[in-house]
């Protein structure tokens, strides 16, 4: 799987290194490439809630090391201190951020494999755990292989392919999910062009997706997200592939803010539109997708920009800055995932691919 | 009308000063204030290509007075080629930017008024041409009082209104058109809340539009464009205004990039969407939208941003960069007009209300 990573020294957004949670630092990309490693958990909550990681399956991965990582700070003698410690530490690293999913998903499943695990030493369960969270990183890496794969399969010779966000090798531990499909394509010989919307607040699209297109040689163009709907009416674009943040019973996707504008421009237009994320990336037990909690971050990420050198906003102005929405179901066309293409009625048809893929 | 000036120096956007053009720089606001005077026709048509100012409104009666300007450059000495000299400086000007008509149209409107008007004296001529200038700036802001009057009647005490680009004082000679709406409900002690899209690339809304709501003291946030539909889907907005560049003769309206997606998504949740533009915005040669010309502006505005101080897009990447949108008559709920509100079928009203108001 190695050889698809986020640079060429085949390295992964999130790993284990050196008895700490090594992360590329996100929020200095493309200008600088850098890792950063944490040996506390509380610091690698920091870190997911400032974004030195994003990208929902990147910050399961993280989740997942910072709870190995809590297990080996732990100063318990008992299997039953220990899990109280454990406890603390996923109550932590849970409330980093609110939308997605994945994090909560990640940390349930890590900490599951302790209920699994019926040692008593504590150093035993110290390396069940990590073990566990290493699992769960490499198969984010091949569910993501697999995901691009059924997704490809969308994506004519000669499409162009409007993206947003970022929901590559850097949103996930390895490959990516939407960005993931177009890798796979592009890797199938498909000649394609991307738009890249730039994705404001935070640029993801301009700062790493650009990046990482660029590094794999894909053709594309970087567009204000303003103008996704000009290409979009013009008959310009061939299809919509994003990410998710978390995925309701009914299949209302929470995404990335702007999201849900592409979404109903795109019906709007004809134009077919995909979400690509794992199956943990549903969380049943939202019927739908005004039940998800969208994260608003603080006004600076508006407000701190500079534009060919000059600051744009006034100085003492406030801004909102919700960086999520929700695009309801009827927008989306399939949601493609690990065990291939998910299409409406959602609601029986996510249940039933999480139900065969139990079975895989 | 001077007391709705951009500043409270009584100042206006575009005006006759020293025997030039003077335009206050919007390259550089909100940071730093100034004026520049132009005393040759093709340094205004620079400055019009360059964005020293901008809006249609603005740009036509930067326009006016530059050709008023080119009349005193002229060396002719016979009225014919007077009008030559005219119409080759006209030239110029009017290739500074295809998509707001209001340019054309003021064109136009100045040259015409030498048609009017006998003498053969050219030291009468450039007179007669600069009182037509000046005449025409007037007229805007008067024009822009009535449209605000004519909106405000749209705006309830109370509403949030989400506003895309600058529409204000500084996208005409003085008040505006979708802001003078906000600015004219204001006036009326309607206590009222703007939402204002930042509008990348060129970040109007962040610079111009938050610089002229926060002297005037009305309440308003700052939002990432990506973040309108999450504000109008949650039901958070009870009308959107903008402005226009050019409308097609069936209501089709050509705007800065973005309101396309901002109609589309308004429609979509019941959210009126009024354009406010002076009939003089109208072209009636054109029968739909997909024949208005869209200018394509230079990449550097898309790439050469900066977050929290660091470059923002990977070197050496290029971008697409559609500076208008058309967004079809179906999203647009009325037409806001110094004749009134013109509501669909827009086809006939609006020749209705040119008719009539040529009847005023």
């Amino acid at each position: 799987m190695g050889a698809f990573c986020v640079s060429r020294n085949r390295m992964r957004t999130v790993d284990w290194h050196e008895n700490g949670v090594r992360l590329i630092d996100q929020r200095i990309l493309p200008g600088r490439f850098e890792q950063l490693t944490y040996h506390d958990y509380r610091a690698v909550a920091r870190a997911i809630t400032e974004m030195v990681v994003r990208g929902a399956p990147a910050i399961g991965a993280t989740a997942g090391f910072g709870l190995a990582l809590a297990g080996f700070q732990s100063h318990a003698t008992t299997r039953a201190d220990f899990l109280r410690d454990l406890n603390e530490a996923a109550a932590v690293l849970r409330a980093a951020r609110p939308t997605a999913v994945n994090l909560a998903w990640a940390l349930e499943r890590v900490l599951k494999s302790m209920t699994h695990h019926a040692s008593e030493k504590v150093d035993e369960l110290q390396q069940a755990l990590l073990a566990e969270a290493q699992t769960l990183a490499d198969e984010d890496v091949a569910l993501n292989r697999r995901m691009g794969f059924n997704g490809a399969a969308l994506v004519e010779d000669g499409d162009v392919i409007l993206h947003h966000c970022n929901t590559g090798a850097l949103a996930t531990v390895d490959f990516g999910t939407a960005l993931g499909v177009i890798f796979a394509a592009h890797e199938q010989g498909k000649k394609i062009h991307v738009l890249v919307d730039e994705t404001r607040p935070r640029l993801q699209g301009a700062r790493l997706t650009a990046w990482e297109l660029k590094e794999r040689g894909i053709a594309f163009d970087l567009i204000a997200d303003n103008a996704a709907g000009h290409f979009l009416r013009t008959g310009q674009v061939n299809l919509c592939l994003v990410g998710a943040d978390r995925i309701a019973a009914n299949g209302d996707v929470a995404n990335k803010i702007g999201t849900y504008k592409l979404g109903v421009v795109s019906r709007e237009n004809g134009v077919p539109f995909y979400c690509v994320a794992p199956t943990s990336t549903v969380d049943f037990s939202l019927a739908h997708g005004d039940l998800i909690p969208i994260e608003e971050r603080d006004s600076s990420e508006v407000l701190n920009l500079q534009f060919e050198g000059e600051d744009v906003a006034p100085v003492g102005i406030t801004a909102r800055n919700p960086a999520f929405d929700v695009t309801p179901n009827k927008y989306v066309t399939a949601i493609v995932t690990e065990y291939g293409v998910v299409r409406p009625p959602f609601i029986k048809n996510l249940t039933r691919t999480q139900e065969s893929g139990a079975r895989i």
